[in-house]
């Protein structure tokens, strides 16, 4: 834990006060991450942070893992109840939260397990995600993150750099995702988080699985990649073609780089987040393309691929500068083609600034 | 999807109605790769698969995972509903699910923002654990299985045969965790799950991060290591000594070896899983050991590192041919040493068959 975790874990507590909550409950995530540095793997025994106004951090711990956490945590969160194996341990989170009818909040990606443990030893309680408390903080990031997030995002813009000056036609679109994995890797990032590769009619598949299928002359390909350094995302999709694109192709390919760019010039401090969708969604609606931008136009980033602030119709949450989320519309014609693109954006005081600057333009591989 | 998922979700169904409930919930997660072959990474995007008694199951499924998701299960999966990214996918599930209170089950690494919007949509339901379902199920392996898991198991005694061929006193526990995971790739596994090295007081925390710690001479080493195969994961844990070992450490290793030995003989169909809990645990005891062995037995294992049936005091659940699981009984001197040994098993109607065979002696590394 560094100073950083000690500010992070006070407005915790403010933020549950703020709420009205009275625990905030926070297992093995991002969460526990941003607040404690500590990152031990989510498992079927419960370890969970709880968080109270006005008092200090307790851990509940199993007690096997109480040496680690104590080498990691013990500067910082002074008091661990670690529980042995046939104790339960949702009982000593009761303990700890106290009161018949407590207002929780639980991490987002708390297993149902650890949920279902923790209502049947406090059936009362009122609980909430973690997100209505921990995603405005986490959603602002801080220099040290920024820092993380752009240098992720310029590892992955070199990946698709490096893809563009190799042959590609022919090789499948596995082997095409396998190699940008090795790309990340070898220009730095520690881990592959994802690889999408749609070529052809695959491309129309937001979220498909690269499989077997050689590139073909003519096809759009879609690739959208990312992966980590020090824990923080990178997430970057650009469609290029593969040889001469079609007039179709190069058609959609413009409404999708225009309705991006016009995103990214709405992203301002104060505009409410579902405005930047809507921009986006008006230049692929005058184009007639309005029922093929079949998703929302972005997500946060930072300690997860996704996370607040999402980019979509029904979020009025206004904009702050240090918010960092993706613009990423698309356009998607089943049985023909697809294209997206993507880049990280950070709210400025002025307006956007990227943090992916490979080349948007739709690129002819080879 | 395959043959056996036909079959595993004609027995989920039957399973359901055993247990008395209107539905089982599975989200992403080991339980849907078990039961279809589907395999979407969990989001926070609800993908839900509705598994009724008597009744087709359901697809509920991002509008944009639509395409991929009709790819891979429409032969089997005949009615999928997808929602747009401003619809309530909670009201999907419980208008599928149907009834004011019924009683459900949720795959038990459900996300708690998913299950606290399916409670938000049946705010009436009782909700339990899908591994009271499906634990069962997924607890006996059949050959295809048991052919993975030994492969897997095969992989990583190589792996930790390697590795004593080398030269590692000096080298840091990262280094040594990185070089087991290097093998463990090298020699066939699909991906690195965990490799826990604790040398000297280290090896005394069970789930002790590895760190910039040498290995110096008189350390006693414990290498607790996995990956998957095809899905299917391996775990095994060997305790070696860096040059001569001391008279204490030969001593602790020798009652961990027996009382794995004891554990291992214990496994019979019929015998209660608790039952070889207390077999290894007596033998702890009876060398004056007993407040120092301060886990559970073992767990099983197959799509998920730890899964049904947990080898601890309090499960009564009777051993049955196929199921599979680790033996690792411990004992943690604080400060000073631990020591770990731990084989993957399979019940077969004579007893235990042991997955791994590396050598479980006291090796001295160099």
């Amino acid at each position: 834990m560094g100073k950083e975790h000690t500010e992070r874990l006070r407005r915790a507590g403010e933020a549950t006060e703020e709420a009205g909550l009275q625990a905030l409950l926070v297992t093995p995530s991002a969460d526990l991450v941003y607040l404690t540095g500590y990152d031990p793997p989510p498992l079927e025994r419960l370890t969970c942070l709880v968080i109270r106004p006005d008092r200090d951090p307790v851990l509940i711990v199993p007690g096997l893992e109480l040496p680690l956490a104590e080498q990691r945590l013990a500067r910082h969160v002074t008091e661990m109840r670690s529980w042995g194996e046939i104790d339960d341990p949702y009982a000593l989170v009761a303990g700890v939260v106290g009161g018949k009818a407590p207002r929780i909040a639980c991490s987002d990606r708390m297993w149902a397990s650890h949920l279902l443990g923790i209502q049947r030893a406090l059936p009362r309680a009122r609980v909430t995600t973690a997100s209505r408390v921990l995603g405005p903080l986490r959603a602002v990031k801080d220099r040290h993150e920024l820092h993380m997030l752009a240098r992720a995002a310029r590892a992955t813009d070199e990946a698709f750099r490096r893809l563009l000056e190799e042959r590609i036609e022919g090789t499948t679109e596995r082997e095409v995702a396998g190699r940008l994995g090795q790309l990340m890797i070898e220009l730095g990032l520690d881990r592959v988080e994802f690889a999408i590769v749609g070529s052809g009619p695959n491309a129309a598949s937001p979220h498909h699985e690269p499989m077997d299928r050689p590139l073909r002359g003519g096809d759009a390909v879609v690739m959208d990649f990312g992966g980590t350094t020090g824990g923080y995302c990178s997430d970057m999709t650009r469609t290029v073609a593969v040889g001469e694109a079609s007039a179709r192709l190069r058609e959609v390919h413009e409404v999708v780089a225009e309705a991006q760019e016009v995103a990214v010039r709405a992203v301002h401090p104060g505009v409410p987040a579902e405005q930047v969708d809507r921009a986006a969604r008006q230049v692929i609606e005058g184009a007639g393309y309005g029922d093929r931008f079949i998703h929302r136009t972005g997500h946060g980033i930072g300690l997860e691929a996704h996370e607040d602030p999402y980019i979509v119709e029904g979020n009025a949450e206004p904009l702050r500068p240090g918010m960092c989320f993706s613009i990423e519309p698309g356009i998607y014609l089943q049985g023909d083609l697809g294209v997206r693109i993507e880049d990280i954006v950070v709210v400025t005081d002025e307006g956007a600034r990227r943090l992916n600057h490979a080349p948007r333009e739709l690129a002819a591989v080879r």
